[in-house]
């Protein structure tokens, strides 16, 4: 192997990979990144074997070749580097480095030991435009489950009905849904919640088309120079549609800054209730209100348009989350009584639907 | 008390001082931060003891008063809340906080049970510019031990020689030394490094003269809105002059941004060698290589101004950190030979001098 990428494209390219290899992985060459030419294309990859990540750069290539050396270590050089022109050459299984004023040698192990995730071979093909998937991603893999007891929930589902498709998460606590993009062929899958964190360090907001494949083992997300292919979760996911609400008796329109604001103040006073903050809506008003305890309490108010009056017990941190990830200046927040679930929804953004179930107080 | 400050300015003075608060101390009122009313001004304070920061608030005052509060608490609810007026009010040992959409009440402990350090009753009398005084002991502190075995060399040194301040510190690896301004007074103290770093947040870069009174027991510092008084360290400063060479036979001069990166760039290849990498110079030259490991090898070239030919091996951390503090584009290096301690000054700013001990290679 003889070539010359940028320092830039290939900095970028093990920053997108390297987090996947591992380094307590009982099988060492997992800890390294897979560096190979492929057409014209330099191929970066790393791979914990559930999950696997390939972005592929442009460079100037002079003999083809492969080898994989250790992740972190090529990393942290390679971004350690002045921007500009690299000379990599292997010689047997080093690998050689170099710029103007840099002469490197980094020892690798040969690439043919390296693990490939199986082929998708009769899949279902799809796509969605980047910045859609990206956004949705976002907004719903918040509210995955990060226990293990229940598997199908540490995951985002993915649905169509009627032509859309849906993303949603729920860890049983909260749920976050979002109608993504419109999307013909039928789709009911469950993919890991960290791989789509992966995933969503690797795609940006532009309008690329995202190719999806999948069959019910796997799925691979193909961008034009990033590979993602990962496990899916097996089991039926929850038939969440009958947990939230379509008719309110206590509604309140507000500024969702103001109210973010308020819900971290008040939460700083509710440490000793594990973050747990009371909503009230009164008229022309949403309060906020740590519950009375032995540092002192808070009563934070905003204004606004309010149907109905009540009052229900809620996790500080998933208010903030919720709102966080609301994608408007104002925002909805509708329920019934203290013990049935809240609903958050963006004025002007209903595609995006939040869903807290209430703490007892 | 009754009293209205602005957020920005209780903020402020909060963040000056709550660190110095700790909830580990067996003495719980030490967890709290004191208010406390004096003449026009608000008084914000906190000890450990050891060491105890005063920052002073201007405030429209309308009834005296004092109260302890927990210092987190009231630093994060007072960052929380936007800009602008706040109200304080006390009722018994209950501190009410309102603004126009907050009303909280944080509940303290009474000011007459929070520890005082003692004063300075015969003590020199001094003053330094703050911005110089920030330069020095930004530069100095950074080579004092952390290690307690010798408790001395856990400070920063101040003495006056020749009508001049000088401040130094060292671990006995590496020494940092600075002539700071000059002064009259004769002066021979050692300050604990921590409490110095906590000066280093509380005073700015402006032209205020801080005033400086000490004992053989204490030190107090005092700007126009901050009093910073802590114990000093009991012994004899070592004989450090001895150990900067003055005359060397390797020298070279070479821009401090490109050894920095070369530098870092080495010691990523030297995790087995605990970071030490060799420093070499050639003619028109200065190369630094990290040791043949397991992992690799590297060596980066930087243009130089050389004399003499010579290498040294050196603590990688060592050198990146003395070349940060150092105040110039340009750095000159010298040493006498593998087993002699090297010198850094920066080009135009040689009143810092850092010298490393090499390590045996």
């Amino acid at each position: 192997m003889k070539l010359q990428a940028t320092q830039e494209n290939l900095s970028r390219a093990l920053n997108s990979v390297a987090r996947v290899a591992s380094s307590r992985s009982t099988l060492p060459i997992l800890s390294n990144v897979l560096v190979k030419t492929v057409d014209n294309r330099l191929c970066v990859a790393a791979t914990d074997l559930n999950i696997a990540i390939t972005h592929y750069i442009g460079t100037k290539i002079s003999d083809s070749g492969a080898i994989t050396v250790p992740a972190r270590l090529m990393q942290d050089f390679v971004a350690s580097l002045p921007p500009g022109v690299i000379d990599l050459t292997l010689e047997g299984t080093k690998l050689n480095i170099k710029t103007d004023r840099h002469d490197s040698t980094i020892n690798g192990t040969s690439a043919e030991d390296f693990p490939i995730m199986p082929k998708i071979k009769k899949g279902t093909s799809w796509s969605v435009v980047s910045k859609d998937l990206k956004k949705a991603l976002t907004q719903t893999a918040i509210a995955a489950s990060h226990d293990e007891a229940r598997p199908v929930l540490t995951g985002v589902n993915f649905h169509t009905e009627n032509n859309h498709l849906y993303a949603v998460a729920t860890d049983g606590y909260r749920l976050a849904e979002k109608q993504a993009a419109k999307l013909k062929e039928e789709i009911s899958i469950t993919v890991p919640a960290s791989a789509i964190n992966d995933l969503l360090r690797v795609i940006d907001d532009s309008d690329e088309e995202i190719q999806i494949i999948n069959d019910d083992q796997q799925i691979l997300f193909k961008g034009s120079d990033i590979e993602l292919t990962t496990r899916l979760i097996d089991g039926s996911y929850p038939d969440y549609k009958k947990l939230i609400p379509e008719q309110f008796g206590v509604q309140a329109e507000t500024g969702k800054k103001e109210l973010i604001d308020t819900v971290k103040t008040s939460s700083l006073f509710a440490r000793e209730s594990a973050g747990s903050v009371v909503l009230e809506v009164e008229e022309n008003n949403v309060n906020v209100r740590s519950i009375a305890s032995q540092l002192g309490k808070n009563t934070a108010a905003s204004k606004a348009k309010t149907k109905g009056t009540g009052q229900i017990t809620l996790n500080a941190r998933y208010m903030i989350d919720a709102l966080g990830a609301t994608d408007s200046e104002k925002v909805f927040i509708g329920f019934n009584g203290k013990l049935e679930p809240l609903v958050i929804k963006g004025i002007g953004a209903e595609d995006y639907t939040h869903v807290i179930m209430p703490l007892k107080s």
